[in-house]
């Protein structure tokens, strides 16, 4: 008897089966200071319990995407070990903040199954849910990847899930509390309030980062995310080891403060495409569009739906002739963030 | 007067002094989150306060290793500095769970001195104790050393001391309030227990770590482990930093994970030899060898004794024709973790 | 409208304008365990609570170069965007410890410009001050760059401020409750007390560090400075990331521990000078230079003034016959620190 996990494979997803993720994790500051050292993150709401204090909270939360990315990252050893491929986002939604001490735990609901015509491999998609100790849910999403098939059964009957293209503005969850009406802009370091966007505005965010392999491999560690191909030089046949899309995700994020430092919140995962591969050594640089606005019940809070778009070289178009990303592009992800009206 | 610490020669030592190391340390969540960031480390027990406590602790411990590598390294300006080789460990036991808040302090006491026929250099054995800020032992271990020799003294009447080969059953001290008898196989990722290890059973661990020079140079200072060798490039002729050997016990650790999911706490260390220098670059694997198993009288509690394998190369013989370990041999190691029954 | 900050030019600095720094930061024992991961700190004081305790602390302050590099990376965007060259510190005073929880903000006064003959840039002096959340002042300093022009307006009226060469003795702030009196050598590492130290004294640090790009960037993120050169490999024509010159500061300061274990607190910053730049893979040693000595009020307090030389190659000159300094020397630092008498 084999005790280690060989991983699931396309056949062993059932639809409606739910999977209980192992290894619940505890969240304290100290992954805050490890975030903050390994992306240029910046947002005040999360830097300061002072300034969170102003904008209604109770102190500072964890940086939305720790939330994510822990969650992300229990869902690896029963999910993506035999991926092929991550193929999208939708629906994701951040209902409770990450607060220093919760405890999280992960389980995914299997909502998809499609075998793919080579009859090697099929598409599956989860929906994942994060909770705290309480039982309150974190965050919830849904993602579908590529399995390799074990075998030559036949394909199951197929299920394409029916998936929103956006998180309407109504289904945005405020947190408790949040109140931007006394919101701090000098503090926050930019002027910029939601009616200073413009829907199709570009946003450059100027700076880049030249990625290190001890860098990202800290990172991904820190979310326990085992996904062989980040850490072992000897996976792949060029000796390079991928790095993980989040991080990517995070890197861009980060970066885009320069241009949207008002952008505080993430609320919202609207879909997103890990474009390109990124390997150390690539210098990521980011820009945002404004793809749409919104006023909120909450007072002075206003939600703005943004692309992030992350590249490895300068600046350039999105896709090419062909409708294909451009192989500088790394991450093209759609969220929305609330900003002070 | 020179002002720097040149450390020990072999005349230095004599049998029943005891060495009071510099620089206590307290250690809280912020080494827990660089530990887990260091490491692929996931077992749930120090992941998680809730896991924690469902197993009869008041909340998740420091990983074990955190207390070995730092009582570790506050010996090395005392007894590594001149250094010529650490030549192994015995009797260890960890006494008390390391608390987020506690402070270490370390003591060694010489127990053993021999010269070498040469005249050059000498072994010293020396028993090391960690504390913690209430007086309580951690941890308590042998470790015995190379030594050079300052000048051509006489040799010290030779004093070996009698080591036990292992820590036997009774010797091993539980934690207070463990029990497993609700442990959640599930949360904790494998649903093997102790009944279904055989002895004998190889267990290879599967995933491989590529090791970068920032990764064990973070993790060797966290523990204010000065060994020159471990951070100056120019310290060998090969222009290469040698990695702490801790190092590479914590990776294979982490890794074993992969197959030991609930080999949950160390409690004593039999043996262990750095088989072969590790450097950055190295792709690291493990494997475990079952040697033993046993009850404890705590409930649900059992323990299981382990060689755990570091090598740096494709699982191979751990030992040549010539009796010698496989140059691909890093690690090997010999403990004693609990497990639920 | 442009939404990204473009730093301000020479022309943007008027006497007597207080700048607000953005972005508030809270620190915790996670961003002590990545200052001690970082860099080979060992001092005792910023170690162990109970070592702090005994010297009549509350508990263990963050090393003092946190608050330093802190406040340094806020003033980032708003002082040193466009600058050609960090010049120099001066007046440079530690008032309150920085304790765990603490909240830091800063602000700038502009206190001297003066514009360079060539009429493309100036000098700018900034006196920098970092608070607490209470509004304590935790640091004050003098710092002054080269800025570039943005036009060919006409220069300023200069104003050229009068710095004081040291911090003198009776400016020197002693945190409240330090007392050395029952101070303990042997945990602290070292048996030197004040008196053992002569003026003149030249202490060799003895080890060397090889630095590698992963650290000084998450070091330098670690306090949100965002100084593009020092993260994006594609900035510099010759493809390397200069390393942010607070990194080689603690650097040196954490490799002084061998030979000045005693010289606890930081308190005063006499003077600076980034001598040459530093990129990975140098190997950094330093050297210390003992320039004053002192008593405080404070029971069994002295105080040390210090000259913090670090290189990049093996001990030498510090300057050539032309007086400039030696191509290997990256820092010429000047400070006084905290001694058991």
């Amino acid at each position: 008897m084999t005790k280690t996990n060989a991983g699931r494979f396309f056949e062993d997803y059932s639809i409606g089966e739910v999977i209980t993720h192992a290894v619940p994790r505890t969240i304290k500051m100290g992954e805050r200071a490890l975030y903050h050292a390994l992306y240029p993150a910046r947002h005040a709401l999360y830097s300061s319990d002072q300034f969170a204090q102003g904008c209604g909270l109770p102190f500072s939360p964890l940086d939305d995407l720790v939330t994510f990315h822990t969650v992300f990252g229990k869902t690896v050893p029963d999910v993506s070990l035999n991926a092929v491929a991550n193929l999208g986002y939708a629906e994701g939604r951040w209902i409770t903040p990450l607060w220093p001490g919760d405890t999280i735990t992960a389980t995914s609901e299997v909502i998809g199954v499609k075998e793919n015509s080579n009859g090697k491999s099929g598409v599956v998609w989860v929906r994942t849910t994060g909770r705290n100790q309480h039982g309150e849910t974190l965050i919830s999403y849904v993602r579908w990847v590529m399995v390799r098939k074990r075998g030559d059964g036949p394909a199951p009957v197929p299920v394409i899930p029916d998936l929103a293209s956006a998180v309407t503005v109504d289904d945005l969850v405020i947190p408790k509390g949040l109140d931007f009406t006394r919101y701090d802009f000098t503090l926050a370091g930019e002027p910029h309030r939601l009616g200073d966007y413009a829907i199709g505005e570009i946003i450059d965010h100027v700076d880049g980062v030249t990625i290190e392999e001890a860098e990202h491999m800290l990172a991904t560690r820190l979310w326990q995310n085992t996904a062989k191909v980040h850490f072992d030089a000897t996976n792949r046949a060029d000796g390079k080891r991928l790095i993980y899309g989040g991080h990517v995700i995070s890197l861009a994020r980060a970066l885009s403060f320069n241009g949207l430092a008002n952008a505080q919140m993430i609320v919202a995962l609207n879909g997103g495409a890990h474009a390109n591969p990124c390997f150390a050594g690539d210098t990521v640089r980011a820009w945002s569009e404004v793809l749409d606005k919104a006023e909120t019940p909450a007072p002075g809070v206003g939600a703005i739906r943004l692309r992030l778009v992350a590249t490895k070289g300068r600046a350039g178009p999105l896709r090419g002739e062909d409708g294909k990303y451009h192989p500088d592009v790394l991450l093209d992800l759609d969220y929305w963030a609330l900003m002070p009206v």
